[in-house]
């Protein structure tokens, strides 16, 4: 007892400002979600252990939390284990469920539970918490919220257009700036592979690509070899590393370079679907840019792949990105349920909207009217008429107790209260009271117990 | 691979339905939390387990959930308490995070953390889940939502006032029939248990008093002589088993029975400030009721004290309930911090309202409209116009690939589609488009690119 609390590393407290925000984003998010036709579902935090393991690499499994058996947990202990310190060895004797570690697996056990009561094509969306064991660091943290939505069910590249008009829709509510949508198909990186003869190292030759950003090419053709890509495979890569011109202009070269029966055709055909049709349906706020370097390390990927930029101006790494895969639930029996799916990276679009100061004010007009408390009958009088407000959809508090004019005021303005009701003694016998305008310093008087008065009243209260 | 996935015992999955209505119903909630001027805050999902421990009394300690540490956890375990696998003593040095379980622990942790930043009093309000290593059973679960409001800092009763009217609000906006909420002081009953002569007993007292409505009177004297509360005790006690009339009328006995200088007068006049000042305002949905066996176990109560019941005729417990304690923060270092709160019992208020079918019908129209794919050409028109009707704020999608007539209509009705879009080739030559009102079979035909008859449509699709 009397410890100093504190708060475990990684995690976070949110303050009412920030939880305001974060619903406010949470929101948009979740209304375009609706308006193309998503629906929410959640799952349970944890998940038995054996579903997540295995899942998600090595270093995913390190990275699961695992929840210790209740109740006297070592009775059932694995003694070999035990006795010889194996902590990895004693882990699923002590431990049957573990946190959820993304959104993707559980909606894929849900799909397959409940295969029986679902319409597909299935559209799901998703805004929980997932929690990895990542040593924090600045904007890494070990709860955090995971924003997805998918479709499974149907390999119609409608679905692709659809979930890239929900990013435009979302980011353009949001006020972004424009944004960048990096688009790339593992077809087509699967037959550069083809076309250059390394079609046997294309994870080698996906994942060094994928590090053009950083390294350049002179660091990616250097790790191109190292992983036994050899120089004549790097030679026939060259026009693929100078393609200029407009994602339509970049497919086309790109269409001219493959064989006919290429892989890569498919995935041209698909993104030359995508550019024309969403060309045609106006985008707002996003615009594509076919870019061959972008793999998205997820292994389950198979189509189209994309990811969203930060804004021009803005450092930060990707804030959403998705794909499509074959085969998401094979792994819990139900095979060839081929999807695709969005995310949108919630914690990092909060830290562009706050760059951008781009979250609307209203949000911290959280107090619309303070009454004064000054008296027992005063604050009854005063009470009636915050229940006139409340239910014409203010927020009204009154000061809870009898204090000095200038302490309640005090606290009014802490709490970013628009309006002061003063309504005292003389006040009272004379059957009116008094609005401040906190902001203009404005006081406003008007009538008690007049239903004409109400509606005046309320259209100053929303300065209308 | 391939196995059969579960889910983890008394954890749950939310289909879209449930999500829904869970939404609608903490969106209610939310609503008067704020109209109130109470703000939302919200903390980890884990927090240390010291932070937590000894919180909750031994059975407490038992059900929290503990996280293993990560990595090799064995290496810095307790040596002599696992050579004795001694489960209890090996604890703490191999896990050291553990789930919330509950919302005030953290609110206290909260308070003490940020105290610097806060305006006493501060009303805050927090919907998360909570964890508990339960036996699963009907209406019992492991991960359940919490869904409190506190003030902190404040002891006016007109605090009590307000949380009340909250409960009223909510109720009211839900629908509900008239609900009861019991009312109880727990100064009342440390001076009802010295009017009998035994202060010393009054835990004992107190819990027994609270079993009346289960096992009856004679059942309630039966186990007070068990626990050394004397025959004569049990005599002077009769007068206030037969407390009669309305609230304020049993107040009046009880101020008659008690001394002046009884703890239970201050019990008394608080409990009919709260019956005065609510008359005054006029309840709705809710109606008070003085009940001298309500106790609610948590030792941390220290005035008034408060239980909603499930509305006549409906078989439930309590759907909610709170209180005022004096010293929330104590245990954290920061003293005398007086407050009080409520808390509303989300899943079994959603029961409730399931079996009094009252949640709103239109939380089940997921999508208005349902766009027939009927080629690419069409489609990209349709998709044109679900852009309009998106923006006016409706749901709509485009079924996913061209496909027979039939499967389509059968997928809108399976969706629950209110309206089907049918903009087939032959449409589309002569300029205009079908909308099928799916509840009652009838076509509407609407002219395409048509401003004019753009409101006359949305009209239409809203059934204004």
């Amino acid at each position: 007892m009397g410890q100093k609390p504190n708060i475990s590393k990684g995690t976070r407290d949110f303050n009412p400002e920030q939880v305001r925000r974060r619903d406010y984003l949470m929101g948009v998010i979740r209304k375009h979600f609706q308006s193309f036709g998503f629906q929410p579902i959640e799952t349970p935090s944890f998940e038995q252990l054996s579903t997540l393991m295995g899942q998600y690499g090595e270093e995913g499994d390190r990275l699961i939390f695992k929840i210790l058996n209740s109740g006297d947990y070592l009775s059932k202990a694995n003694e070999k284990a035990l006795d010889e310190r194996d902590s990895r060895g004693l882990l699923s004797s002590i431990s049957e469920k573990a946190l959820r570690y993304d959104l993707t697996v559980p909606f894929a056990r849900y799909v397959v539970m409940h295969q029986n009561e679902l319409t597909l094509p299935f559209k799901r969306y998703q805004i929980q918490p997932v929690w990895r064991a990542d040593r924090p660091q600045k904007g890494r943290f070990r709860e955090f919220y995971q924003c997805d939505a998918d479709v499974v069910g149907s390999n119609s590249l409608w679905q692709e257009v659809e979930l890239l008009q929900i990013y435009d829709a979302v980011f353009t509510e949001l006020g972004m700036p424009s944004i960048k949508v990096k688009l790339n198909h593992r077809r087509l990186l699967a037959g550069i592979a083809q076309l250059i003869g390394e079609e046997k190292n294309v994870v080698a030759f996906t994942v060094a690509l994928d590090k053009l950003d950083k390294i350049g090419r002179e660091g990616v053709e250097k790790e191109m070899l190292s992983k036994g890509i050899d120089a004549e495979a790097l030679a026939k890569l060259a026009p693929v590393f100078e393609l200029q011109g407009t994602g339509l202009e970049k497919l086309a070269s790109l269409a001219d370079m493959c064989p006919k029966d290429s892989p890569a055709q498919q995935g041209i055909e698909d993104l030359k679907f995508l550019y024309q049709t969403l060309n045609g349906l106006q985008l707002k706020t996003i615009s594509l840019d076919i870019d061959l370097t972008l793999a998205r390390g997820l292994h389950y990927y198979t189509g189209v792949i994309f990811e969203v930029s930060a804004p021009e101006g803005v450092k930060m790494g990707s804030i959403g990105g998705g794909g499509r895969y074959d085969d998401l639930t094979g792994q819990f029996g139900l095979k060839d349920l081929s999807g695709v799916g969005i995310s949108f990276g919630l914690d990092r679009i909060y830290l562009v909207l706050e760059e951008l100061c781009l979250f609307p004010e209203a949000l911290d007009n959280t107090l619309e009217v303070l009454a004064l408390n000054l008296g027992e009958e005063e604050a009854m009088s005063a009470m009636k008429l915050l229940g006139v407000f409340r239910a014409a959809g203010l927020s009204a508090e009154l000061y809870p107790q009898v204090a000095r004019m200038q302490k309640q005021f005090k606290y009014a303005d802490k709490r970013g209260a628009q309006w002061v009701l003063i309504l005292g003694t003389e006040e009272r016998e004379q059957n009116r009271f008094l609005l401040k305008d906190m902001a203009k310093g404005e006081q406003h008087e008007f009538a008690l117990d007049s239903d004409q008065g109400l509606k005046h009243l309320l259209k100053v209260l929303r300065n209308d």
